[in-house]
């Protein structure tokens, strides 16, 4: 078997020739992997109920959970969401050789900025094997090549998937080293290590795999840790909207990233808003931890203490922490102080208290009058996504297409030379702006 | 006196206010900054005499370079162009609230990409005491607040430097905890540690500093450790421009990060272009090194054995490596191996050739019949510059006011819940794109 460092290498030289492929050319492909996934879908799912099989006892003796397992599994269904997926991705515009920033710097001579692949993306993922699929094709319409890295409970469906869209890639003439599939557990580590072989990774799965991978390599990481979100209810808020902004926020899907954790209600609304919401949460299974302000406000509700902890904690459950603020300002340092930068959400009628709210929290996602869970990248029109980045450089946010390339300066002279342009009779730049052809 | 920690805390502060500030407030601040730095020219070049006075004794007894002293020395000329340069940055667009996607979700669900400042920027500079005004003006106008600490021998020319600007700019309107200096040698290790209070750390001075800073902080670091950069001479080459562009990537700055370090020449014209080149080169003082096949075409002439170790040599000096290729694609495999992804150049008349070079190349900048010491913030047009990134995500290149900023998504509902959008009877998205206001 060969190395991750050897198939990286593989990869970087492939990916040389991703790279100037024609969107046509990687459309074809992207056509031609959607039919084989189509036509071999009994070969998927076969090969998905080997994993289910060796999945099962562990779920019946507790040692996989129950979500899990139904994450692991396909059915018809989810094969047609898959094909669906990939040709979505086809359809996306192409996020390779756009010009963003075009400009003459004399005459002759002439810059454009212009986005191009990262290169190698290694991407580890746990149990969905739709996973796989996803990402292969957001990284080959971005002209990037992939080494995958599943979860071990996939293994047989992961390898039927990888085999099946190699196949119909390289058919359809990208090259085959282009993707890459690692099954060895000591894998990550060394895809951890590949500095230079590998440009980008990206984990998708738990808080704790993602800070492992964080904390040990030194190549970029695209994705969060954490998505502890809060929804601020200003002194100015609908009410109604709040109610139902909150209950969805935290009801709809608890376990997912872009759920609130903690509710901010300021002191004015706190009297009329909380005790129907209370009621409202309780009755949707929520457990709540108040501050003694709401606790007030809400006595003989089943309203917990809150500790400083709670603030901290992503709860990932129907859990909601409550606090009472006395102003905008508050509500804004309490987010500051302990958000996790993802997604931030305020409820007012008042144009000024949004402004202020989104030119001061610092989150990749500030959002007015709606619920943080639409921070997804199917849900911001990227298509699908890589995952969702809290870091603060580029990309960050829900990462579709786009956060897939970087760029190169482009620079086009007819011999030019910087001595030209130094020393007392110096050319002036004319850096005129120009069309981004 | 104030520990980094509280420094940077207090600065996070700042700029939350930096962040709401409008362009002709933030500019007003830049323009009283360069009547301050005009109207105390004095005591600045005072300053700064005390320095030198310090330096000269270190200079007479090698301990320090005589071009770190001409760094170190300002005069009213220097003077000059810095107030020109802070009037310049001030004259650029603003960076911030530039909306880069904006898209309809659903009716009265709106989403907007918006740039936003990064926050507070640690700059970590060596000897020039101009860097501190240049790097304050991009921080100002791009909305974030900035830790300074300079180099040691240019203490009494920061400090003074520092306290004008801080008192403009504070009587101007910004906060005073926007900027601060840090003098202490146990500073940067103290910075590098920030994590969560500096959310961006700039190097500017040696490959050393920039390696170290690297190696030692888990904040995102924008710069570039190395700067080996090739000049490419195509078969189709204009062999008069490979000759001018190929002196001036070596001559006119050879301690630049821009400068050539390895030529590399398409075997069908090496016998024509290295006799007269070479000849050239030698009476501008460099010093040359070739492979078997260079050193065979100019037999007689002073050039020596290239080892495997110059292909990784950033020389920073008057030498050249020079190799002769047979093909297009052992140029591009050669630079992708031993190139820095800072600048490459190709020297070609075949705008095929050029394409596949630029897509191909693995580089920040891909150059085509151009010196690779354009690559420069002012000379891209940028007005000025922080650094330059070799890094593959955002900001790359020469990095301006641009890369000073990250961006939000706002996204603006009237109480939209997720709910409505997931299950049987599942709202669509319209994901129509709108215009950018």
């Amino acid at each position: 078997m060969t190395s991750v460092i050897e198939a990286a290498e593989k990869a970087k030289a492939a990916s040389a020739r991703l790279a100037r492929l024609a969107s046509d050319e990687k459309n074809r492909a992207l056509a031609a992997i959607a039919g084989a996934i189509e036509a071999n879908a009994e070969a998927i799912l076969s090969a998905n109920r080997r994993d289910l099989e060796r999945a099962r006892p562990l779920v019946e003796t507790g040692e996989m959970a129950e979500a899990l397992y139904r994450r692991l599994k396909l059915d018809e269904a989810k094969l047609r969401d898959m094909v669906a997926g990939v040709c979505q991705v086809a359809a996306l515009d192409d996020p390779v050789g756009e010009v963003t920033y075009a400009i003459e710097l004399d005459e002759g001579l002439r810059l454009y900025r212009v986005s191009c692949p990262i290169g190698v993306v290694g991407v580890i993922f746990e149990s969905r094997p739709d996973a796989l699929v996803q990402i292969t094709a957001l990284c080959f319409k971005s002209g990037n090549a992939v080494l995958l890295k599943g979860g071990r409970e996939a293994t047989a469906s992961n390898r039927a998937l990888f085999e099946i869209i190699r196949a119909a890639a390289s058919d359809a003439g990208l090259p085959a080293d282009a993707m890459a599939l690692l099954e060895r557990r000591e894998d990550v580590a060394e895809m951890l290590k590949a500095e230079g072989a590998v440009d980008l990774i990206i984990p998708r799965g738990s808080n704790a795999l993602v800070r492992f991978v964080q904390e040990n390599t030194n190549i970029p990481v695209l994705g969060h840790a954490d998505g502890l979100c809060h929804v601020y209810v200003d002194r100015a808020a609908d009410l109604e909207k709040a109610r139902a902004i909150t209950i969805d926020a935290k009801v709809s899907y608890p376990a997912a990233c872009n759920a609130v954790e903690t509710l901010l209600v300021h002191r004015e609304v706190a009297g009329d808003l909380l005790p129907g919401l209370i009621k409202a949460l309780a009755e949707s299974g929520v457990a709540m931890r108040g501050d003694q302000a709401s606790r007030a406000i809400v006595t003989g509700e089943n309203v917990a203490e809150a500790t400083e902890a709670d603030w901290h904690t992503e709860y990932c459950d129907l859990i909601l922490a409550i606090k009472v603020v006395g102003s905008l300002d508050e509500a804004i340092a309490h987010i500051n102080a302990y958000g996790s930068r993802h997604t931030e959400a305020i409820i007012t009628e008042d144009a000024a208290a949004f402004e202020r709210f989104f030119a001061e929290v610092d989150a990749a996602g500030v959002y007015w009058n709606a619920s943080t869970r639409f921070a997804d990248g199917f849900r911001y029109g990227f298509g699908a996504e890589v995952g969702i980045s809290t870091a603060k450089l580029h990309p960050r946010g829900p990462v579709g297409l786009e956060g897939l390339v970087t760029y190169k300066y482009k620079l086009v002279g007819a011999g030019h030379t910087v001595a030209d342009y130094t020393g007392p009779k110096a050319r002036q730049f004319t850096h005129r702006r120009i069309a981004k052809e």
